[in-house]
């Protein structure tokens, strides 16, 4: 007798989905730690990269690919990748940002560039939002390798597979 | 044979439950992206407006209504309306706003007030928090058609009903 | 005949998790206000507190712990305790936060103080994140009485037996 669907937990429902839509360096930390905490409780994990949240999964060097002006702009005025990223409270002209860089090295908390590789490395599902890249002009060749691009609907998808969401 | 609770789907708990905290056009549109997604899914679908979220929901024009001092301060204060509403990131001022609206024009993309009026033609439940319109002053002929104003209780209720709560 | 786990309630899957990132008094506000609704409809409440959340939790007068200097210096950039705290908008220099809680006073909404005590006496659970803790020097005698100290790990195991999970 089997009774797949009697509990949450035992009907798959028990996914987590991370909507990544700031691109603070600090909200990305706790993200991706919530993410990787997730993971290794075994749980299907993904985040979701919105609006400001795809800064996150640029990649460091500037890539040639064709863009209009508009793209260019927005391509120049936003931080490029994980490590140019600045603290929502605090940054006083980055100072902040590399100062809690700085405290998490010495408190051995993996950087933000180490908790990126372990969530690709522990499964976690890393999903770049096409209707932002659209809007930013970001193209896929300029985010890092191991992301895949998908829209509202996959990820409103794997939220009704999670017994959490949560907008950061 | 009928198995209506065997799954949190079968059991009619696939609502989507959005609390829009935020008054930013950035996160509003974000909001209301997610929600019309979740429409689309034939979700039942929550907006619950508390705080800054208040004002996406004000009607453009002043409203004739007698407040006192403080609410009267706060309403000058505040934006009234979608079209008022600055970036979370980047406002410079009002511009990056600006920029947003027309690439989402350019890109095809709904404009906020496109993407509320077709919430509320996908029956999309807009809920304005009593307690908030109490302490920012607003009063319910301040606040744009079609929306219904409601407590945290039932906003709880609602999040019971989905399997998904969001805080933007 | 019992059905003990054929609905999320029934499985007792109705707890409601909230984890307080952000250190503003309006969202803090937000956070107590639904932790304390969910309480009053007998579920079980959970606060995660961390990176700027912690400083919600803090004593609000300075307590003589060991610290090395740049747990010092975040000490004192900080906002000791829920009284410093400032607003997510129109801070105005403090005058923002200010207003806000003379008009709660005025409405008769409970301050942000007479809300955690109420949150403590309903058995809402607060919990300081041990990580943030130590990155930014925070000791659990800084913290005010009725906290417990405890790990990501905790906070997703909550999630799991929870119908709302919220990032504030």
């Amino acid at each position: 007798m089997r009774f797949p669907l009697f509990s949450t937990a035992a009907a798959g429902y028990n996914g987590k989905n991370i909507i990544v839509f700031s691109g603070d360096l600090d909200k990305a930390i706790a993200g991706f730690i919530i993410a990787n905490g997730s993971a290794a409780m075994g749980r299907k994990t993904s985040m979701f990269f919105t609006f400001w949240g795809l800064n996150i999964l640029r990649k460091p060097d500037k890539v040639k690919v064709k863009k209009d002006f508009m793209a260019r702009m927005f391509g120049m005025m936003m931080p490029r990748g994980s490590k140019k990223l600045s603290l929502s409270k605090m940054s006083m002209g980055g100072i902040g940002g590399k100062m809690i860089r700085g405290i998490m090295k010495k408190k051995n908390v993996e950087s933000l560039e180490s908790l990126i590789q372990m969530a690709k490395d522990n499964g976690v599902e890393l999903v770049a939002c096409s209707m932002s890249m659209d809007i930013m002009g970001i193209k896929p060749d300029e985010l890092i390798d191991g992301v895949t691009i998908g829209g509202v609907a996959a990820m409103l998808a794997h939220a009704e597979e999670s017994d959490m969401s949560l907008f950061i």
